[in-house]
């Protein structure tokens, strides 16, 4: 809970995660963190303003929609917070919107889920345009095989299997409540909502499902992976090239924006 | 046309612009072409690789399908001049494909029409994930006046009024023969197809069309600016940043691809 005299905000920010070492500060100023928190001191004039985030992207993982708050003795309006902090941010990352929070709100501890999509190029021919935007697959993949086995993934599941060792989460048991997969042209779109995610989850996953989708697996196997309980029965980790942080989810009570417009694209 | 015992190669070829000076080969070697000549040199081992393009693009331009051609004394199949000249290329260029052409075949002299998209995101906040791949409106656009506008820039017209003090083409009348409008969300895309273009023709008319769809001029204005044929008439020249060649098109009995896969999504 702040301070009296202080006020909590809330930001969505986007962001390209190609040129960054993931979300959450380091020592050496190259995160995502830290240009949002000097970008939001040089507006503010204030020594330090620390954020805390509803979830923390790799190195490499793009943001659409990241929620952060703060607590901040000064006010100004929603506007001026968005504007103004864009002055201070390279120009692959930006504010999207600013709101007041009561100070109960906690960007973390508030959301009720999370939702990443991973963008996949499948082509005899690496990505270019679009690189570090999309993972690639070069081999031809089938969507019903596919389905099959997300079909196993959705519910309430021990993902062990598919958990980084450096994950933090106090429980390896999360709900996944959507796993949706779409083609379109060269481009398939996978979109993922649980409770939380464990770290490494969505690209440990996405290793499955390829392999499954390129008929090196059958869809069975996705079951006897999440079965297994151990890093080693799972695929290799997927490149964090075309991951998206969507957004968490709030209560709709709180009125806060529930995605970036525009971003609805495909990839 | 090339010697006796000489090859002519044509290939497709796609770049994401914002880290090059363009397609043209300059000193300093941060060209496209530049590349992709040294990539073909290092493939092929031989000492120079010399390529024709279907249209030049200018620095912070994108191509989906840039079309070259070349002659070599080397033959290769098709497979290996893409996989192999691929290996040699930065990673945001690459050949989409590679195909043996007749001694007669000219990427630029052969082309019927070229075709160019223009990427536009509207939101009161600049790109961010997108930064480089698209241009910013932050005013609200409207359909109806830009298409109206549009039917004026149709057909055969003196295009001197968008042409750059810089170009190089032989006369300003050129037939545009597509000028199409969608949205989708907060993107806008507009593809152009015509006989050829002259230098900045395209982000000229975006400079207008923009003007015109967001109310400040209306949409009677295009006439005028192109009856003035002068540079002075029209809007300032827009952002290269979502300007895309799609690629040239070539009389369908060469059988070479008429697009890079994938591509036609929006943005």
């Amino acid at each position: 809970m702040p301070q009296a005299g202080v006020f909590r905000c809330a930001l969505g920010v986007s962001y390209n995660g190609n040129h960054y070492q993931g979300w959450q500060s380091q020592a050496s100023g190259l995160t995502i963190q830290d240009k949002l928190e000097r970008a939001l001191a040089q507006f503010t004039a204030l020594p330090k303003i620390t954020t805390l985030c509803a979830g923390r992207t790799d190195s490499g993982v793009h943001g659409l929609m990241q929620v952060v708050h703060f607590d901040c003795p000064v006010q100004r309006d929603e506007m001026a917070w968005m504007r103004g902090t864009n002055r201070y941010l390279p120009d692959d990352i930006a504010v999207q919107w600013a709101r007041d929070v009561s100070p109960g709100f906690h960007a973390r501890g508030s959301a009720l889920s999370r939702r990443y999509a991973y963008v996949l190029l499948e082509s005899p021919v690496r990505p270019s345009v679009d690189a570090g935007k999309v993972g690639w697959v070069f081999r031809p993949m089938q969507l019903e095989p596919m389905l099959l086995a997300a079909q196993a993934l959705l519910g309430e599941h021990d993902f062990t299997s598919f958990r980084a060792a450096q994950c933090q989460a106090h429980s390896p048991v999360k709900n996944l409540m959507r796993a949706d997969i779409a083609r379109r042209g060269a481009y398939w779109r996978f979109e993922f909502e649980a409770s939380a995610f464990l770290h490494h989850m969505i690209r440990n996953i996405m290793g499955c499902l390829i392999a499954i989708g390129t008929a090196q697996r059958p869809p069975s196997w996705m079951a006897e992976v999440i079965e297994a309980r151990s890093r080693d029965a799972a695929a290799p980790t997927f490149s964090p090239d075309g991951l998206y942080f969507l957004g968490p989810t709030y209560d709709p009570a709180l009125g806060l924006p529930d995605r970036t417009p525009g971003f609805d694209w495909l990839p």
